[in-house]
């Protein structure tokens, strides 16, 4: 792949993410559960996986529930095959005021179908300190 | 990329992990260590990003160190492009007499070098409820 071509998959994942964090801000489970593919599965610290539009938007709702008003995303690295791209980053979660509540880190493993970048497989993991 | 092919990579990825699982065993924190790339990411929960040899080496050191005696890996699904690998697994840590501490899930990106596949980048986090 040219280099320009990389580019623009990389441009691609950051647009993707950007549509992600907005419909963080808005609080909209069922909105982020659509950015999954179909077969999508969500690995959450502290909980099995999460396969599927249901069991994604049933963990986001509780998300938004918890107080987390907008989650903040940031590549680090993004690696492209063909319609499959990694995306390692990092992540902050904001609650009332924009106070940070949490930051760590995440793999996302991205599905290029029709067009349209999806989330396929994604697990994170807080970098804090483990509370206790 | 022929079926056969494919499974011949998935076959090349459970040795690898059978790999890991020995020198698990061995409490061997440099051997767990040499099985990632030189570039090597590790992404635990509840600390930052671990790159390199002697950072790997020194979070397996104080796995070793807090009495995990083993880990072990299931494969949940391998994908390959190239000499590029994406594992979804599942692992346990297990204590003195076998005593299972912890359960959860991760993902490894492996790379292939000089045609030995080795850990790119590895996150995980726990599937059971969180302390407290």
């Amino acid at each position: 792949m040219s280099q320009s071509a990389a580019q623009q998959i990389r441009e691609a994942i950051e647009s993707a993410d950007e549509v992600f964090m907005e419909t963080s801000r808005k609080g909209d489970a069922a909105g982020l559960a659509a950015l999954y593919t179909e077969e999508g599965q969500l690995m959450p610290p502290n909980a099995g996986f999460q396969t599927g539009g249901q069991a994604i938007q049933a963990f986001w709702q509780a998300v938004v529930d918890a107080g987390i008003k907008e989650a903040r995303l940031e590549i680090r690295e993004v690696e492209v095959h063909g319609d499959t791209a990694i995306e390692v980053g990092e992540y902050t979660l904001h609650g009332e005021g924009g106070t940070e509540l949490d930051a760590g880190k995440y793999i996302v493993i991205w599905k290029r179908k029709d067009g349209r970048w999806k989330l396929h497989r994604d697990i994170f993991n807080s970098s804090l300190p483990a509370p206790g």
